[in-house]
């Protein structure tokens, strides 16, 4: 039978997680590792999956795109009901089709949104406190914003990076950097073509040293040509991080309907 | 030195405790064992907690209130911060104030108001999923809302009661029984001078039994008159439940600023 693919939209609560990628020691909970298992019971053949986005140790993900390969011919819906009966709803599968032949999520996705949030108020939240930074303390968004102005567009973000890794490229396009306060929210919304590693977390520990006075916002063009991590700003903790949405080829974003 | 009273606001994640009451057996996780086990190092002395509401295992406080007496001199603020320190945000204490001499956080409140949340979208939330019951379809909130007026007043509870227990009254004021959507969630508002045990969620299992076509609307003064639980609809399961405020005396709501 010829081979299909199959694209699964995803959301997770990354608390439990070591990251999205599966490990070769299975005793290291991943969220790639959970899907597989179940996905090569399902199909009985061995599985390999292309994300949209690799998320780190402990970040969520809202509107997460994986696809796979398969010889199988079972129905998108069963493996959909198949997962979700398995894993929600710490890790659930908001929908599940067919994807035209040559798509893979990782090489077919043109853009990604993240969300980092940022709580204000003194004591935490029970309700929200695995997906926001419990950072007590108004920030001034002005400054803040003055600075996310300036990282906005094509740079070398190496300054922003943990680890590039030797002949990768560093050089990305960050489309939007915004910052807005919802309630008692701060939320950061970052749009790149792709991000580097701990991209998102070093941009919003910077604005949040900007925010502190600790770092001036004209500081940033500096940073950026510095190519030193030491630059920068100390990154946030992964748990106020989440994966918002991911956009492909000209097409409008994939929406969840969610 | 004379005794004090210390009240204490607090806001928890019920899904990792076995309830609120501490057991015996220490491996048992409570939310009052752990805040006692904490008190007793922090206080040096025995700790004993009364509570206005005693939440049942998976359920949530947003508005919960404790009160312990204390020979220690220690400021209330010290005893918030060294809770958090250790508990949040799974246990939060939102605030800690000194309470007029006689005040007991059990038999000084007069009401208590709970809300449950359903999520009816065809697929869980991650984000949400640990305080709502996810129930897939929509219900309709006519003959629900109907029932629910029928329950509103002054009634023998028995129908809605697990164990009442030899000699204990079940008569309760329900003061508000309310049912609204909110986007994808259908909240329940009950309100009563208190509440048997599972009752909130005995309601809540009826109403959905009604909103189901199972159980006719009018049947709800035959329930309540019957005495007996297999009358009414199962109890609807414990995570969706959290106990939202607690009111004193002829005071208005405690209002945690949350």
């Amino acid at each position: 039978m010829a081979e299909r693919v199959i694209r699964l939209g995803l959301a997770y609560d990354g608390t439990g997680f070591r990251g999205w990628a599966r490990q070769t020691d299975p005793r290291i909970r991943t969220v790639e590792g959970v899907l597989a298992e179940r996905l090569e019971a399902i199909l009985r053949e061995p599985v390999k999956l292309s994300v949209a986005g690799r998320t780190d140790a402990g970040v969520h993900a809202r509107g997460q795109l994986a696809s796979l390969r398969t010889s199988s011919s079972i129905a998108p819906e069963r493996v959909q009901r198949a997962l979700n009966a398995a894993l929600a709803p710490e890790v659930v599968v908001l929908d599940a089709a067919e994807a035209p032949e040559g798509f893979d999520a990782r090489f077919s996705a043109s853009a990604r949104e993240y969300a980092y949030r940022i709580d204000e108020r003194s004591v935490p939240d029970p309700f929200t406190g695995r997906f926001v930074w419990h950072r007590p303390g108004r920030l001034p968004l002005g400054p803040m914003r003055e600075a996310a102005g300036s990282l906005v567009g094509v740079h070398d973000f190496t300054s922003f990076c943990r680890d590039p890794g030797p002949g990768r490229s560093t050089i990305r396009d960050l489309r939007r950097l915004s910052i807005v306060r919802r309630g008692d929210l701060i939320e950061v919304r970052a749009e790149a073509n792709a991000f580097l590693h701990q991209m998102v977390r070093s941009l919003v520990g910077t604005l949040v040293a900007v925010g502190e006075g600790r770092i001036d916002p004209s500081a940033m063009p500096r940073i950026l040509s510095a190519g030193d991590r030491g630059a920068a700003g100390r990154p946030a903790p992964p748990h106020g991080l989440t994966l918002e949405r991911v956009r492909f080829g000209r097409r409008a974003w994939e929406e969840r309907r969610f």
